[in-house]
């Protein structure tokens, strides 16, 4: 019965990995400790291989530089971005696990209204286990939660929901503005705390920000790809809007839902808004044809895996997206490679056959 | 700006009608005095004419029975429903003004998490007064709230938002449940208070509650017809659905857009689960079929006002769902009744032509 009993959040310990692009400060990792040491962390360094990440004693992890993704990949490393936080998506790649969290290193720990430390991996935990609801708007938020249910004149034949494939979290304090609005509004803090969780509804696309998101890897894993940003391509930070466009299309189509509202993480500093505005300057246009190709995006009946809905958006973005820029061109041949990588990494009926060794701990 | 600036919310004294469709006791109107009195009231008695509602001192009010309904409206009183809460929408007709507030006389003043009472009045003219975003979704909610705005990844284009018809409020304590829902669940009380407003999206049709809800008279009042309900009909309790239902379908095809979340009321006793299935039972059924219809409605481009929206509409009605239930067939007839009532009472160009009398303080 939704919302009538509550049980206790597992830690699913051994079904779910941490992906972080890079770590920049150790205090990051040392605030998290006591949320994420019972977990595996796959860090994925974004820049030069031949700095040292140093991760303090006591974490499980394993660490690829530039060297291992090329080792591991070979030609097809080329579809992994370098010098650029897209390069996370590698992580979810050699992953084995179910659940992916993924979080930026500038992230830490936020408190909800009563001060309490909120633990936001078992809240995304919380919201891929229990289902979405994209079919129809419930005005009470999440139906599921505790205290909560369908309101009147919710179809019951809905009510079952369908599963939850990605989990977006939210942002305190430095709210994830484009550098525009960073550059008008300089100060501008997020303060409220909004104690909603809520689905996205079928049709609806939505800014998928990178920064405090999990994912269901068996359902979703191989749309979640960040595309080609930083070193030698003309755009940056729009790495994860890429990945929500296309991971939203997909779960639309194979009938997953997405819910996006608690938790909150700190979010401690704002990046350089002048930086920002030179890597964001074409998507802003660019978005205004992207985002309406990926509102009339339609794939076909066929498409019934996550790969085969990819392979499709791919061939869509070629056709329809190329006129905008040739970059989408190249955007749409490294999609192919994505899940070609993705596939080879990942032999479907065996997903233990392929070990790949980044330097391990 | 969005968010840049905070201006006050006006009054909205001579634009503002508050319609309730009874009175059934008097601390009603006492806790809402403060709120309420610099308001015109439009009390619409749902039940026998002979009973008399007294006002207390100091409000101003209209207050119209069967009698000065039938006497209005003559044959067409048809349309509007006799001992049933969907009698209010007579209200929206015969008001001159530009807003409506709806409530109903078991919701009081919330307070909120700091223990003030909260002015939902307010809220809703804030609501309806800035714009909302239907054609993408804010992942901070709404973004032309103090504190927020669009979030990296939002169109530029689409940040002027598009004019908002309808804000729709929540209510703490007993929750907007069905009858199934309360009978299984007759103890839950809405304790969350989730600071939050957020516009529908564009595509998503949503239950629209009746007791806490406020609307843009002149871009969407003929689309908010509560249909037919209690006396003589084979249903109740799916008024304010119904107007939900027909009201979101014209939204988004004008352009129109729909916000829910704030203001929260205090909703004070829960109506009778036993009486309520009894009125539900049918509409449980027959929303099954009632909202994928209107999820796939659509109206032609030739519909460029609500009130042809609203006849394609009751074509469609009897075209489609009539095979669900005869009822739908009459539904549809009173459809275009309360359209001709409607511009019988509102002739265009001029609002103030023919007025109606009421029993007039």
């Amino acid at each position: 019965m939704a919302g009538a009993t509550v049980k206790p959040t597992p830690l699913l310990k051994d079904e779910l990995d941490i992906v972080i692009p890079t770590i920049r400060n150790l205090d990051f990792l040392e605030m998290w400790r006591p949320f994420f040491e019972p977990y595996h962390l796959i860090i994925v360094q974004d820049g030069d291989p031949s700095k040292i990440i140093e991760v303090p004693e006591g974490f499980d992890y394993e660490l690829y530089n530039r060297n291992d993704i090329n080792r591991i990949l070979g030609p097809k490393a080329s579809c992994i971005s370098f010098k650029d936080s897209a390069c996370r998506c590698f992580g979810y790649m050699v992953s084995k696990k179910k659940y992916i969290y993924t979080i930026d290193d500038d992230c830490f720990v936020a408190k909800d209204p009563s001060g309490k430390d909120i633990n936001a991996l078992e809240q995304h935990i919380k919201n891929l286990l229990c289902p979405s609801t994209p079919h129809f708007f419930n005005t009470l938020y999440d139906p599921y939660r505790e205290g909560a249910d369908f309101v009147r004149g919710y179809p019951f034949s809905l009510r079952e929901g369908v599963p939850t494939a990605v989990s977006h979290g939210l942002w305190l304090n430095i709210p994830d503005y484009d550098a525009p609005t960073q550059l008008v509004k300089p100060r501008e803090r997020n303060t409220r705390y909004v104690d909603a969780v809520l689905t996205i509804p079928k049709g609806t696309i939505f800014p998928m920000c990178g920064m405090n998101l999990a994912f269901d890897r068996d359902l979703i894993g191989p749309a979640m790809y960040f595309g080609l940003m930083g070193d030698g391509q003309p755009i940056g930070r729009y790495d994860d809007m890429w990945a929500g466009w296309c991971t939203k299309v997909i779960c639309d189509h194979l009938g997953l839902g997405v819910k996006t509202g608690l938790p909150y993480i700190w979010h401690s500093k704002a990046s350089n808004p002048f930086v920002n505005l030179k890597k964001e300057y074409k998507g802003i246009f660019w978005q205004e044809e992207i985002i309406p190709f990926f509102q009339s995006v339609n794939l076909s009946k066929e498409c019934t895996t996550v790969q085969h809905c990819y392979i499709e958006l791919a061939k869509q973005v070629k056709d329809k997206l190329s006129q905008v820029d040739p970059y989408f061109t190249k955007l749409a041949d490294a999609m192919v490679t994505w899940i070609e990588a993705w596939d080879e990494l990942n032999p479907s009926g065996d997903d233990s056959a392929k070990p790949v060794n980044g330097t391990a701990k």
